[in-house]
């Protein structure tokens, strides 16, 4: 199953040298997860072809403009396109009255055909905000100075991969199929029984994939985030803004690389770039020294969370 | 003195084929006028090297999305890079609300250290909105379903230009040179009276444009935009459209160059394309048997009004 991030923004607060505001897309199969909607969310979507219609579920992590002023204009193209999937949003209370107030007074006659299911979330604890056949979302609580959370993504386990010349040699019957894959032996009709791992393998193991933006260095979000497959992590600043950044709520490259190792993850994507910066590889060159395997969040780029 | 207006956006409700919402930046010496702001509109005035640092007046016509949603981004960076100098903002009533929840829900810690001016608009009647030492901004009430005002932007009359070699001919002390640009005859010292038109000639005409978006076809607006230098006129539509747009409170490209024939202007160009239309060569080819002198207001455009 497509298991994918596409980068749409990577500037913090504000657009510079062409990047734009946060928002990632999670594909997962052929459901489509909007994380966080910067202003031009909608224009970044129709230049990397990305289809709103397939979105099926929104989270925003906070209320600062750059994570949710794209949402508005969205939700009203939506509308404008006849919409009628419902739409989930995650998000902190208020966003509601946001979009409740732009509704009012910009006197739109009609409802949308569609339904917004809004979940509010908080930001204290942990909590799983989505469980469906493909994943659970459970909120990351992070140090932002407002309420603001990130998201752990994870796929469910699979069922086990049956082995094709098991169900010939011992003609299983076909509807017995389903319960064997989620582990079950068989026994033949002469009450033999042929243990599950004769018949089934290992499926592929469930990926998972954190986001984590905008925080201060959080202790508290390693065991959270503990060997996911791939973690984004905010790194506003470089080194040279490293007493400024937990005043202003955010991380360094080098705060970002250290939760990385200490959570033991298998790959740390950095993004959420000051306007500072224009070039972008020093965020690169501090943050590989405390973990490898990091990488760039630019925009249009597609992380495959199997890893490749 | 420079009186430009530079296109930033040129789609109707949704972006489309890299269009963008509604937004123009007129000139006028050395302050900007930013009329509209749809989502994604501080991004283009980056691409097109527009500062936004020297906005001086924000007017909106309405409270579409497409005409608005790109204020709050825009003014959250005003802030964010520290602007002092007073804004002043004209719009509907409802939209400082929208500012004012904003700033509430996004928990900034600091009020901007600019002032923002906010003056609510009316669309009952045309009113005069700001009178400076440049110009004039009067509002024109559009047919749009919901409250909402074109603006006619109208130089003052220049002073008259002093000939320089009259100046030497009757020895005019410099302290006088003020009052006769503005019309005064001449006095000698020995009594003898050089009228005005012996000493200066005509300034050049004021200019003027007219912003009329969005609107079903007006008669109305006719009188209020008679003989301006150049007209914007909305033309969501084309022909193909022409029950249609009425109904929804849009014009065709026909509609639009009938009011630019009966109002006899000097220019018209369109724009605030629909989403329907890829290419929009059309809008032309419908609208010149009735104006020969309609343009497309396409995005980055510099019109000067002083003609070209």
């Amino acid at each position: 199953m497509t298991f994918t991030v596409t980068i749409l923004g990577s500037s913090s607060a504000k657009p510079a040298y062409d990047r734009h505001p946060s928002a990632q897309i999670l594909q997962c199969g052929d459901d489509l997860y909007l994380i966080d909607c910067g202003e031009g969310t909608q224009m970044q979507m129709q230049r990397f072809n990305i289809n709103p219609f397939k979105i099926t579920h929104i989270f925003i992590s906070h209320l600062h403009g750059d994570h949710y002023l794209g949402l508005l204009p969205l939700l009203d193209s939506l509308m404008l396109n006849n919409r009628t999937k419902p739409l989930y949003l995650f998000a902190p209370e208020d966003c509601m009255r946001a979009i409740v107030l732009h509704r009012q007074i910009s006197a739109h006659n009609y409802q949308p055909d569609y339904e917004l299911i809004f979940k509010p979330t908080q930001a204290q604890a942990p909590e799983v905000i989505v469980d469906n056949n493909h994943l659970t979302v459970t909120t990351l609580p992070l140090q932002h100075g407002l309420p603001c959370t990130g998201f752990l993504f994870k796929q469910k386990q699979a069922d086990r991969k049956m082995i094709g010349a098991a169900i010939e040699k011992y003609r299983i019957p076909y509807h017995l199929i389903p319960d064997i894959k989620k582990g079950a032996d068989y026994t033949t009709p002469q009450g033999k029984v042929i243990p599950n791992n004769l018949l089934t393998t290992l499926p592929p193991a469930p990926l998972s994939y954190a986001y984590c933006s905008d925080t201060a260095y959080s202790e508290p979000l390693i065991p959270l985030v503990k060997g996911v497959d791939v973690l984004y992590h905010e790194s506003t600043y470089l080194s040279d803004m490293q007493e400024v950044a937990p005043l202003r709520g955010h991380s360094t490259s080098i705060d970002a690389a250290k939760i990385a190792r200490a959570a033991g993850v298998g790959k740390l994507f950095l993004g959420h770039f000051s306007p500072r910066y224009d070039r972008l590889h020093h965020y690169l060159h501090e943050a590989r020294p405390f973990f490898p395997d990091t990488y760039l969040a630019t925009e249009g780029l597609v992380i495959n969370i199997a890893g490749n």
